[in-house]
């Protein structure tokens, strides 16, 4: 699949330039970021470097994942840095397929934060780990000058067990397999909008936030074949479907009327000028299986999710979005410079 | 071990106090800001947790640990944020008598950051890591405003699998304990302040920043009874020996005279009022063994560093220092605020 190419998008550790606030953005600029200057100064020259790792050791397939989180404001309608720490990396091992067995937990504190919003947000984290069975197991803490962060960011890392037998990830999609995603779009990015004040809308619509492992390990118990999974962070579904295809090497097409979005989403979207298919979820995921067993999965996901929905379809070569007027275009990425710091 | 009681320090999440510089300094500030507010509010009551954790699993044993890096300068005589945030990690890990499985790398950018710079400093990290024979399996990238960090801050995490009967900690420690460093203190923490020009001073010195698990690996191979290790970090021999003293619920006396520190750092030291026993180094460590089998893991320890040292022995209930005029005093901590951000 070919990267538009009528964006500028300059990137090379030779010539002066620099990080753009949009190289954060889990877009294009992110991905050649990821591309063009990290994986190849890592010398991970196969280009893949996923959001978790498998691991294969003498007791089986662990997952092994990291996230750094550096969203403003701190706390959020639906939830604070502190869950969404916990639940991202959750997340990311269970989209392969794991449960999680031990988190770490690494802070950098801005001097002048008040301990109080350090223990609330950390309270919220060990809460998010209880409903998700796992501890934090290993920590760190550093402070820097003041104006030197920006309160506090959180990186996490967990390790996940894997099944015996699961296989999860972007070589097992096939042509034919169903899209689904396990709810409706964008609601975290809502809600961190209209957290920021400057941006002069309000909506009482809270962010999405929440652990996905219950719901993977409920598609696994039925027996369903997932190919892939992906959650629908920054980016949104976009940046995970061009990440999924790219890496399949396969195609796909998405019908537009068929994808949720919340009516405030879409209202807010249209407001601000913002595509509801860029925007962050952090309890939502995209999922590819055989066709076959797409409305077996539909209903387990809508015990969790009314919303939840068959998408579309991979095929072909190119990855198209039939919009709900019928057309047939390209299906976008996000710039990244629009929504920063959503995570 | 009493804590000294003449060192104003409140913290509480309740009064309206605020993160300060030295609570990230590893001295008696960062050891107040766990226990009294991190740890609690975790939910981790009984006070315990580590740089790095040991997990049981099917197959053994893991080490688990993660490490935020905030060092300022990025590029410093002997190293850089890349190379201090792999050794960091696998040196966490080493302390449990682990060898590294896979390491993971969240990176924090501020916009404005060198593309060059930052594929120099990963360039770094893939050679550590390559040294180390471990690669870096999973990853992720963030993005903030200007101003909003400094430069980048790396967050390292890494799994290592501890050998079978290897049980290394501070509950081990044993009385008539022999207290070694494996070589002279402190160089990395004067790296870093003649890297920072504010001070006015300089030395050819260069960091000692280095990896340590093979040291700890010949000690092992050597059927050696290592009790407990610590890498001598933030807070330096000092952080370290009250860490493991209080975790084990003993004393223990250090001779001065005799604690190896190069002539630079020592006269460096005398110029900036601090103290050699809290200045950090990132390729030492200090380790607790049977006293008779000093003697042959010295020898072992030489074959790396001919600095390495017997420096005391654990005992008593008090940690003390006694001094080159033969006085006993308590072994101090450093209070934190001297020297921020040197890993």
């Amino acid at each position: 699949m070919a990267a538009p190419l009528d964006f500028p998008c300059p990137i090379s550790a030779d010539d002066g330039a620099v990080v753009l606030l949009g190289h954060g953005g889990g877009g294009l600029l992110s991905q050649r970021l990821l591309e063009q200057v990290i994986l190849p100064s890592l010398g991970a020259t196969d280009g893949v470097l996923l959001d978790a790792a498998s691991l294969t050791t003498e007791a089986g397939e662990l997952a092994f994942s990291t996230d750094g989180h550096v969203v403003r404001p701190l706390e959020f309608p639906g939830g604070d840095i502190g869950a969404l720490a916990v639940f991202g990396t959750v997340n990311d091992l269970a989209m392969l397929g794991a449960t999680p067995l031990a988190l770490s937990l690494g802070l950098i504190l801005e001097e002048g934060l008040p301990l109080s919003t350090l223990s609330r947000v950390l309270s919220s984290a060990a809460a998010a780990a209880a409903r998700c069975g796992v501890s934090v197991v290993t920590g760190d803490t550093k402070v820097v000058e003041r104006g030197k962060a920006d309160g506090l960011f959180i990186t996490t890392a967990g390790i996940g067990r894997i099944p015996a037998g699961v296989s999860i990830g972007p070589s097992a999609i096939r042509s034919g397999d169903a899209i689904l995603v396990s709810g409706d779009l964008g609601r975290h990015g809502l809600a961190i909008l209209a957290a920021r004040e400057e941006l002069g809308f309000s909506t009482s619509l809270e962010s999405d936030l929440a652990p996905l492992h219950g719901s993977v390990q409920a598609l696994l118990t039925a027996g369903l074949e997932l190919h892939a999974l992906r959650d629908l962070t920054r980016g949104g579904l976009a940046a995970a479907l061009h990440e999924l295809c790219r890496d399949a090497g396969l195609g796909g097409l998405v019908h537009e009327a068929v994808v949720p979005v919340h009516a405030a989403v879409a209202a807010a979207c249209e407001l601000l000028g913002l595509d509801p298919l860029t925007m962050a979820s952090e309890g939502r995921f995209v999922m590819m299986l055989p066709a076959s067993q797409a409305q077996d999965a539909l209903e387990l996901l809508r015990h969790e999710q009314s919303s939840a929905a068959v998408i579309g379809r991979i095929g072909g070569e190119a990855l198209l979005l039939e919009t709900s007027l019928g057309v047939r275009r390209p299906l976008e990425l996000g710039r990244g410079e629009l929504l920063p710091r959503i995570c």
